[in-house]
């Protein structure tokens, strides 16, 4: 099979992920609950993988680094956690794993306004966020790569605005962890990173990760089975256990602590260039298509490892069908981000292909030769 | 190493658990969220998964399985979906991740009353449950075997009361799951049973479970990344979309099936019967030893697979540590159930021992054997 379809889930994997999580799952029990060795084992395991995600992103106290069942959980507990107060701003980008936690906090008055940027446009991004501000936003969530159109926006930016008026800022880091740098130590605003595990990171599904400054002055949405200060009634409130409740994905953390070791050894700089390689050369090659709408950015800066496109002739899912007859493995539809195809005017979905560092440049190749064959044929 | 801590986590897990997650792991993608083959191959699985589980917990409709990041999870998205008005009542044996939850909900005005029946006295317990009641309750909370001292309580009884007085039962099946029968069909009154995937259902860590009477009729609160529905602004209203956000712990969830199959088939009664015989022995042996407290039910109905003592001579702290250089894994301390040591007032709290179906005489024996040891040379 010839997956492009890196953006839901990362399917080849690093071979130390496999062996961390078997390792973990024969020989670990509970992490922090037990002194016996295969409790601290698991306790271990986990200590390594804070380490080395904390080194990914920057963070210099391990402990702040919370795991989660996926990129939504954390995005939820993030959101909900900061969100207590006035209004909020998100991108024209956003996935629903944003978009919907939104939505119910407006049964609390939180509000929420779009900042619809043009495509692959900073400039604009920026100036309609601006623009969006009320004198009441307290929050700003956006995500750092779209997931429709792998346009990287302008965090840094918009994390400077923020700074200055004194708004928290929250990254979704869905579609950039592990190939696009975002350093919390390098943001101002920014008290939360989300990401998923199991995408850029190459780690097993079940996993999300929640990196925070000042996690412990999040309000909760889950509490219980913390292991620690069991006499209290009150969720701890002290990190890690503050949001981190029952037993831990222990095999999932160990072959994600593995999966983050690979990204740190490669560099997150050297796997994003690739992605940039692979995507701009398919980019390039759509664009001769007749009938073929490409979203493709002409600096090659703005996009990360994904993109999308659609045709007159053939509808986003007869093609993705198409393609898996040929052992291809694309997405079709909407991509869980009604806002950003509302955004850009795609009407109806695209076909989105996605990359990652095992993406090759014959998988591409192989993946043009068929798409120009199904829309001749049309 | 002799592992007793059961009730933690089970770590001897049968051969096929490990063999369909790694199976799971390499070749299943994202479920529903393409239509190419590991991503159907993923939905597969969770099917399976869904359908065991069904058929353990006497559900018709498998939709109404949610998977969970673990019972903590399960027992949050199920107390905060149902508790929306009035006052709810827990027993006096519930865990911190009941209690704590509750707890939190106080700030919306919905107060929690506990019903303290004696240790291994159900009909106190009815008697103490039916006292608490208060006119405007609406939800009731139990613990199906106390995961500190292995009671039974009354839950079809609970069940019963409440149904007469339309209260909404969730039970809390973390320490019964796998070991003592529990069907939804024979209850009425309750509307959510939550489990670890990982303790006696021999799943991995990573994994539980919220099995739903109407789900869709729960309060969320997680929301987005369901893949279903993706242009709607609110969570869907079907199970199990409504419930279950984000990517899926697919490898997990392979791995847990495996062990639901393995329960199904062996049968939750002769798992009972196994463990029961284990700790009647090791109360009976106990019970010998001078200096010994030991919190056993005289009619060995009323224990499954975990049993607390304590000692004048030495702290539980100081007896777990003890163990454990002999290679032997028991926990000590509150267990996350703070509600339950006071209930039973046991001054600072137990060592606890728990088995599975994996324990064997010998394991006992040689525990016995060191426990005796260490309390005769004090």
């Amino acid at each position: 099979m010839i997956y492009l379809d890196n953006a839901a889930t990362t399917l080849q994997k690093p071979a130390q992920v496999k062996e961390a999580m078997v390792e973990a799952f024969e020989n670990c029990a509970n992490s922090g609950r037990g002194g016996y060795g295969s409790s601290l084992k698991a306790a271990e395991h986990v200590y390594r993988a804070r380490e080395r995600i904390a080194t990914l992103f920057g963070v210099e106290d391990c402990q702040q680094i919370i795991f989660t069942y996926n990129a939504t959980y954390a995005l939820n507990m993030a959101i909900k956690g900061v969100a207590t107060r006035g209004s909020c701003i998100i991108s024209g980008y956003e996935h629903n794993s944003v978009v919907r936690p939104l939505a119910q906090l407006r049964k609390n008055g939180i509000s929420c306004y779009v900042a619809r940027g043009r495509l692959f446009d900073r400039e604009d991004m920026i100036k309609k966020f601006t623009s969006q501000l009320k004198r009441n936003t307290k929050l700003a969530v956006m995500t750092h790569v779209s997931n429709v159109f792998g346009y990287i926006l302008p965090i840094r930016e918009i994390d400077e605005i923020c700074y200055k008026k004194g708004i928290k800022l929250i990254v979704d880091a869905s579609q950039s962890a592990g190939s696009v740098p975002l350093k919390m130590s390098e943001l101002r605003a920014c008290v939360c990173i989300c990401a998923p595990g199991h995408k850029g990171l190459y780690g097993p599904q079940g996993t999300g990760i929640l990196v925070c400054k000042n996690g412990e002055e999040l309000k909760t949405i889950i509490e219980g089975g913390t292991g620690s200060m069991s006499s209290e009634m009150s969720q701890p409130d002290f990190m890690p256990d503050r949001l981190e409740s029952g037993t831990q994905n222990i095999p999932g953390i160990a072959g994600l602590s593995e999966g983050v070791n690979y990204v740190n050894n490669v560099g997150v700089e050297k796997i994003g260039k690739h992605e940039k390689k692979l995507i701009s050369y398919l980019a390039k090659e759509l664009c001769k298509c007749k009938s073929v709408k490409v979203y493709a950015a002409t600096d090659e800066n703005l996009q990360g490892g994904v993109l999308s496109f659609g045709s007159d002739m053939l509808s986003a899912d007869e093609i993705a069908n198409k393609l898996s007859e040929f052992d291809i493995a694309v997405r079709s539809g909407l991509h869980c981000s009604p806002v950003a195809h509302e955004t850009v005017g795609t009407q109806g979905g695209t076909v989105r292909v996605s990359v990652s560092n095992f993406t090759t440049e014959n998988d591409i190749l192989f993946f043009l030769e068929k798409i120009k064959k199904i829309l001749s044929e049309k």
